[in-house]
């Protein structure tokens, strides 16, 4: 793709209907051109944003697999608080445990293993594993309409990096996979390593289960990426209040800018939850937040001709969603 | 260049004196296709290792010309213990104190400026500043046979990056001018942020004067890459002790994997200090540590035909040291 392209008929985001969003994100990206390579920069929050992260996310299934195979070996540790809530399935059980610790106990069961043995472990969940409800495999999740976005971005010689709440190893495994981006480029929750020796004396990365610095949502999201990748973003998309300081990030650039929000308002091909309580932190919903700040809304029933990168190549015979290098 | 440039005796080293050391480093870039392209990963060490780290640190430099500035303004900064051995040039005093905390009270002149005015301020110094005793402008002590390495590298399809045991954000200023290598490629001390609002009620950055985590030195050099950038390397470059685990953690990869390290041992053309006491924190010289685990020691005086950039283009006439993209 070059820049031509952008202006021409042949654009390069054939997955997203006519209408105002794609206009915006067209117009941007006709801008683009006047923004200094060296400020080309745009970050996508992972999960709901680049991926599905309903019902749950896939990170926690990831944990939620590791602990049933772990509890089968030592059934003292379904005994546990958080794993008693986490294996009942209980979510209110796990609300008053608060998400947050329940998730460093569950990544505290890869405590003392190697950073690579984890990712592929990593790996190996989601190319094995299906989406509970949709019936589809775990690493078909991918929104293609997202994906023509990221290679819009990458031919126009963006650095593209991916934000998440989560654990950064875990996004960082597939990244490249997935996405087409590298692991450095990953923004998370970072667990902290003890360097050891291996057997033979050589050194050896151990995972602990301390957490670095804050948990990768809201400021940190922004302070987080400041501190690991140094440059503020000129596109930022999301779809949560913990995205919002990184969508007001992008919205304070000087030049052409552009901050995107996923409504899920989509029963029928993916989910429908914007208006749920856990978007009412700000006092608002997401939604309303974004129109108040002048965010571009994307209606992923109204904008999106497809979801799921799988089913927009299936329909145009095509290579849409296919990660670039 | 292309991999059989490696091969052909139009090799990409032109400032290497033929002998063992220039045969291991084209050695290794011609086994360098058998790993898998995402293994393909490079750290180099910058003070010492891809340029010149004395009389002082550069870094050390331009804090010492921020405080000088301030302390215009503001005469009683100059009574503060490590601010007054800073001023002396009191080595023994600073020894005293510890280069740490004395690092940390000149980076805490910067607290409360955003990202972008410290990076500015960087940028300024290196383009305006002269090496105390060379003479030679601050952007001029780049190494230019390391440079051609890391060109090399990178048209191999590696990612390199740059390490510090000194701040991440003064490196990450100008590595894609000194280096080619953009800012989220930087891994060193890194100073933490706080998110607050600017006048107009948008997000602002500020510099605070807490480190994140640990000084980027020894063992930390490994972990805080792990966390950071999430692979491994196949090739480690260092000049110090403080790179001892950096170099050890390349020499453990399975497949091709280079060592290196730069002995100082060139008093007419830049510094001899390889067996100063500085190199002794592991009870012996670091260059007696690099053969006893077989790392490949570059000797400057025998190994580099010249040794800054600029020199090599003037002799030359060529584009030696250019960074590329």
């Amino acid at each position: 793709m070059n820049r031509d392209d952008v202006r021409n008929s042949g654009h390069p985001l054939p997955s997203w209907r006519p209408g105002p969003t794609r206009d915006a994100v067209l117009g941007f990206l006709a801008d683009a051109s006047s923004i200094p390579p060296e400020d080309r920069v745009a970050y996508f929050d992972n999960d709901g944003t680049l991926w599905c992260e309903r019902p749950t996310y896939v990170q926690y299934e990831f944990f939620l697999d590791a602990l049933r195979r772990r509890v089968h070996g030592d059934p003292a540790l379904a005994e546990e608080a958080e794993f008693r809530a986490v294996l009942a399935g209980d979510a209110s059980a796990v609300g008053e445990i608060g998400l947050e610790r329940v998730a460093l106990a569950l990544a505290g069961l890869f405590r003392g293993i190697s950073p690579g043995a984890f990712t592929r472990e990593v790996r190996a969940f989601l190319r094995s594993g299906t989406h509970p409800t949709l019936g589809r495999p775990l690493s078909d999740l991918r929104y293609g309409p997202m994906l023509e976005l990221v290679e819009a971005l990458r031919g126009l010689d963006f650095t593209v990096g991916v934000v998440t709440g989560g654990g950064t190893e875990f996004v960082r495994s597939v990244s490249e996979e997935l996405y087409g981006v590298p692991p450095e480029r990953v923004v998370g929750t970072m667990i902290a390593y003890d360097l050891e020796e291996d057997a033979h004396g050589r050194p050896a990365l151990r995972r602990t289960g301390r957490v670095l610095g804050d948990v990768n949502e809201g400021a940190a999201k922004v302070t987080n990426i400041q501190t690991q990748l140094g440059r503020p973003p000129v596109l930022a998309a999301g779809n949560s209040t913990g995205d919002t300081q990184l969508l007001e990030w992008a919205a304070a650039a000087e030049g052409p800018h552009l901050s995107l929000l996923v409504d899920h308002d989509d029963p029928d091909r993916e989910f429908a939850y914007a208006s749920e309580a856990q978007s009412f932190a700000a006092g608002e919903p997401i939604t309303t937040t974004a129109r108040r700040l002048g965010w571009t809304v994307i209606s992923m029933k109204d904008d999106w001709a497809s979801v799921f990168a799988e089913d927009g190549r299936r329909q145009s015979g095509g290579d849409v969603g296919a990660p670039g290098g």
